[in-house]
C-alpha cells in the first residue's frame, strides 16, 4: 500500500456492522417483509459480518416482530443490534416508551443516535445544546445501567465538526462518559469528501479513547471511499448496507468497502474466512428481495464487473487476467465474462459455444474464422450481438453446417390502419417445413398482429416449441437515422421456463426484423433441443460435433 | 474544506475531458448510433466541458463517421479528440494505418494511450520495455510534426507505479519529451484506492512538468474519490464520462466529480458557469440515448438524490434543507422530492414555457394545474417528457387556450408484406383544415411511409414547415413488455436548422404513436411561429400572454 504523505493508522481488523435491514429499509421504494429480513440476516451471519443492526423497535410493529423472531436462530457470527433515538425532550429516559421498547427487543447491543450538528439541535430538535447533550447522556446510562452494550451514532457529525467543532466533540465525550462502547461519525447528509474524512477522524481520535466507527452515505458519490479514509485515520468500526442501499443515494455498499479492505489494505473485515466468496450471492438475494433489479455496473459482484468487450481488452486478459482484473473475480464469487463486440474476436464465440451448446471449436477453425467475418459484417449493419448470443450462435451452426433450417419462412403481410383516435391491424404469415402452413390473426399494432399470426403457424409446424416465451422485446436504432428511414434493430428474449436466449435483427422495416428476431428464437431452440440431444447419447463427448 | 494533515495542491480550474464517447462506448451493452453520438457531443459543448473524447479512428467505420459529420457543426466550448494507440512495434510511426486514420480524424487533438505498467509490455504488446518506450516517442512526434495537441494517456499508470516506479516514470519523461502537452495517469484496472492516488500523483508531480491528468475507473468503487484526489494532489486535467458508463464497472462520473469540484472544493470544472444546472438534463438523455435505465440512486442527478421519504427527514428538510440535504438540488438541475404531489414537474414545466416560448406563468396558475394533471396521467400510461419538452408544453398551450390546432388527422392506413428476403410498404394519410388532403406514398418500413405521406399533405396544408426536419426518431418500451403487445413509446427530434425539440407519443402501434408525434412536432413548430410573431410585435412583454 503506497502511503506516502498520509499516516497509515489503519487497524489489522475491523468490525463490520451492517444496517441493510434498517437504514437499508429506509431507502425509497424498499420494503423487507419479515421473512426477507430473517433471510437476509441469517445470510450476514453466514458471511461474517460482526454486527447485524435489524430496526428501530417501536417504529413499525414488524421490526418487532424480527426482533422476536430472529432469537429462534442460532447465529455464529453476528450479534443483532436494535436502533433507538435518545431520549425525547423533557422525559426521563427510563419513561420514554420508545426506549423501553428498545430494551424489549431483548439485544445484548443498542445504537443510540444523537444529534452532533448545532444546527439540527436548533431548528429539528428545537431545544438547547445543553438539553441535547443531557438528552444523549441519559440515554447511554439508561442502557448501560439495563446491560446493554451501546454503539453511540453521531449523527451529522462531520458537518457538525466543520461548523461548530468544539460542541460535535463535547457531544462525543458526553457520550463516552455515559458509557458509550462505540462512538460512529455519521456523515448522515453524505456530502463529505475523503480528504476531509480522513482529516476530522484523524482529528477526533485525538479526542476519543473508545475505538471510533465510521457510517457514509453516498451523496457525494464517496460513501465506499470515505468509509476506507476513515479506517486509514484509525476508525476500528464500519457502517455498510448490502449493494449500498439506503436513503437518497446510499450508504457505504458492504460488498465492495469489505473487499476493498480485505484485499486491498490487508485489513481483515469479516470473520467468516470465506465470506469475501458469498459476496456476490449476498448482493443478488438482497436485490431480490428487495425487488430491485441488480446493478450490472456494481464493483466487485456486478455482471460487468469482469465482462471484457472490447478486443484489446478479451486479448489481454487471455493472456494474463491481470492485464485487465484488478482481483481475480472468483475471491470475490464473480466470474470473467467476454462479450461479443464490433471491438472484438473469437474468444467470445468460442466461449458462448461451449457453454450454450457444449460445442468446443478452436481459434483457428474454418467455420470460426467464416462466422466472424459474417458477424462482423452484420455488425457494421447495425447489429450488435453483446446480448443476442443466440443469433451469433446460429450463423456458427450455419458455418458449421449444423443448421438444420427446420422452417422457411415464405410470406407475410400486415395492414394497420387508424382514425382520428386508435389503431387496428390485421396480418397474415406463409411458413414452411414439408408443408405450407399459411395463418392470419388480427390485433392493434403491427408486429403484435404478425407475432401472433407466426405462432399459430408454428404450433402447427414445431408443435414442441409452443412452451417457448418471448419474455422481453426491444426496439434500438442502430446507426444514424435519416428521418424515419432508418433501419431498426429488434432484440428479443425468449425463456423455454428453464433457459433464457436472446436474438436480434435488423431492418428497415420494423415488421420484418421482429419477423426474423422471433423466427430465429424458436429455430435457436429446436436446433440446440437437437443437438443437446445428440450430446445426450453420448456425454463423455461433448466434443463430438467438432472433436 | 478540511485539509489537516495533507497539502492541498488543487488548482483552481481544472479542464474536463469526456470520453463518453470512446470510453465510454466501450461498455458492455452500448451502442451509440452517429446521431446520438452528435447529439451527445452538442450537449457536452453546450453544458461547458474542455474536451470531447469521440472515438478511436480506425477502430470501426462509425467513429470516422462522426469525426467527419461532427464537422459540421459549430462547437463553442469544446474541443473534439480523436483517440489512438502508439505505433505498431516494428512499424514506422508515418507508415501506421491506424496512425493515419487518427490524422485524417483532422482534429486538433489527439489522444495517445501507451503501456505504462511492465507487465503489459511484456505480456499484452509482447516485446521489450525499450522498443515500448520507442514506440510512444515516435507516436507523440509523429503527431507533432503533424501539427496537433497530443494528450499522452498512461494506461495502468497506477499499477505500473507500483509495481515498477522507475519504468512507469521514464514512459511519463519519454512522451514529455516528445512533446506531450498532457500526461494522463490513468487507472486502467480501478482498483487504486484513494490515499493511494493522491500519493502517487504528488510524486509525479516532483518529476513531469506538462499539467497531469487523471484518469479514473470504478473497479474499487473510488472513481469519483480518486479523481478528487488526484485534483488535490495536483491534477489539472481529469478524464470523466456521463453517469460513469465504461469498460466493466465504468468510469468516474461526470455529473458527480464536477459538484464535487465546483460546489465543494471550490474548483471551476466547467466553461460555462449554467453548466452545472443542466446536468441533470445530460445524465438522462446519455441513458436514453444509450437505452438504459436511469439509475435513481445517483449522487447529484438521481431520481433520489433529493427524495425524503416521508418521516423525520421530510419534517427536517421543511424546517432547514440543509438538515438533509448536502447542496441544494437546484444547483445540478434536480429537485426535491418529499412524496408524490402535484408539485412535482410543475418547476420543470414553468421553466420551459419560460425558456421555449417566453411565457411567463405562476405556479398557482388553473391551466397549468390541468396540464400537470395530464402529464401525470399519460406518464402513468407510460409517456415521458423528460426530453419531450414540445409534446408537455402542447398540453399546457391546449389548456392555456393557446393550441390552434392548425389542422386534424382524419384517417391514416399502412400495408406492409415481405417474402424470404426483403419487404415493401405502402401507405395514404388524409388531413384536413379548411379543406381536405389526401396522399399516398411507398417505402420500405411502415413508419417512414406514412412519415413521407404525412409530409406530401403537410407541403399543402402548412407549406412553412415545409423546412423543419425530423432529425431523430426513437423507439421506447416504457413498460414490462408483454410478448409484442407492449406499448411503444416514440420520441422525434425536429430542427428547422436553428432550434431543436422533441415530441413523443406512446401507442401499443408504432405507427399511430409515430403519426402522432411526427403532427406534434409540426403542429409545435407553427404555433411557437405564431407565438413568437406575436411577441416580436411586443417585444418589451413577453409576459403578455398570461401576464
Amino acid at each position: 500500500m503506497v502511503t506516502k504523505f498520509f499516516e497509515n493508522k489503519a487497524p489489522k481488523e475491523v468490525e463490520v456492522l451492517d444496517t441493510t435491514l434498517r437504514d437499508g429499509a429506509q431507502a425509497r421504494g424498499i420494503n423487507f417483509d419479515l421473512q426477507a429480513k430473517i433471510r437476509i440476516a441469517l445470510e450476514l451471519d453466514r458471511v461474517g459480518v460482526h454486527f447485524i443492526e435489524a430496526g428501530w423497535p417501536g417504529s413499525n410493529p414488524k421490526d418487532e416482530l424480527f426482533f422476536r423472531e430472529i432469537k429462534k436462530y442460532e447465529l455464529t457470527n453476528s450479534e443483532i443490534v436494535a436502533f433507538t433515538s435518545t431520549r425525547r425532550k423533557g422525559f426521563k429516559a427510563s419513561s420514554d416508551p420508545l426506549l423501553q421498547k428498545a430494551l424489549d427487543a431483548d439485544t445484548k447491543w443498542i445504537t443510540v443516535f444523537g444529534k452532533s450538528w448545532d444546527l439540527h439541535v436548533r431548528d429539528v430538535l428545537k431545544t438547547t445544546l445543553e438539553e441535547n447533550l443531557d438528552m444523549i447522556y441519559d440515554t447511554i446510562r439508561f442502557f448501560k445501567e439495563n446491560g446493554r452494550m451501546v454503539i453511540f451514532d453521531a449523527e451529522h457529525f462531520f458537518d457538525g465538526f466543520k461548523e461548530n467543532k468544539e460542541y460535535a466533540l463535547q457531544v462525543l465525550k458526553t457520550a463516552e462518559e455515559a458509557g458509550a462502547d462505540r462512538i460512529v461519525l455519521a456523515d448522515t447528509n453524505g456530502g463529505s469528501l475523503p480528504h476531509e474524512v480522513y482529516a476530522i477522524v484523524r482529528e477526533v481520535g485525538e479526542h476519543v479513547k473508545k475505538p471510533l466507527g465510521v457510517h457514509m452515505h453516498n451523496d457525494s458519490g464517496c460513501a465506499v471511499a470515505n468509509t476506507l479514509m476513515g479506517v486509514l485515520a484509525g476508525a476500528q468500526h464500519v457502517h455498510v448496507t448490502v449493494n449500498g442501499i439506503g436513503e437518497r443515494t446510499g450508504n457505504a455498499d458492504l460488498c465492495v468497502v469489505v473487499p476493498d479492505l480485505e484485499l486491498k489494505m490487508g485489513v481483515k473485515a469479516l470473520k467468516n474466512p470465506e465470506g469475501l466468496k458469498m459476496l456476490r450471492h449476498l448482493s443478488k438475494m438482497v436485490y431480490d428481495l428487495a425487488g430491485l433489479t441488480p446493478n450490472p455496473y456494481q464493483p466487485y459482484v456486478g455482471d460487468n464487473a469482469f465482462a471484457h468487450k472490447a478486443g484489446v481488452h478479451v486479448d489481454a486478459v487471455l493472456k494474463n487476467p491481470r492485464a485487465y482484473e484488478h482481483v481475480p473475480p472468483e475471491s470475490v464469487g464473480n466470474e470473467r465474462k467476454l462479450a461479443i463486440s464490433e471491438l472484438s474476436g473469437a474468444a467470445n464465440l468460442i466461449g458462448w459455444a461451449k457453454r450454450e451448446l457444449g460445442i468446443v471449436i478452436s481459434k483457428n477453425d474454418v467455420a470460426l474464422r467464416r462466422a466472424l467475418k459474417r458477424i462482423k459484417e452484420l455488425e457494421n449493419k447495425g447489429y450488435s450481438f453483446d446480448n443476442a448470443f443466440a443469433s451469433a450462435l446460429l450463423i456458427l451452426l450455419e458455418e458449421m453446417g449444423l443448421r438444420g433450417r427446420p422452417f422457411k419462412l415464405e410470406e407475410w403481410k400486415v395492414v394497420s390502419e387508424g382514425a382520428e383516435e386508435g389503431s387496428r391491424s390485421w396480418g397474415v404469415v406463409k411458413l414452411s417445413n414439408a408443408e405450407v402452413h399459411m395463418e392470419a390473426a388480427e390485433g392493434v399494432g403491427p408486429v403484435e398482429t404478425i407475432d401472433k399470426a407466426l405462432r399459430k403457424a408454428l404450433d402447427k409446424l414445431a408443435p414442441e416449441a409452443s412452451h417457448v416465451k418471448l419474455i422481453d422485446y426491444r426496439v434500438h436504432l442502430p446507426k444514424a437515422s435519416k428521418h424515419t428511414e432508418s433501419d431498426v434493430r429488434v432484440e428479443i428474449t425468449f425463456t423455454d421456463g428453464k433457459e433464457f436466449w436472446t436474438t436480434t435483427a435488423v431492418s428497415r422495416n420494423i415488421i420484418e426484423a421482429s419477423v426474423r428476431a422471433i423466427l430465429d428464437g424458436i429455430e435457436y431452440y429446436l436446433i440446440k433441443k437437437k443437438l443437446m440431444l445428440l450430446k445426450g447419447s453420448n456425454e463423455e463427448a461433448p466434443t463430438l460435433l467438432r472433436g
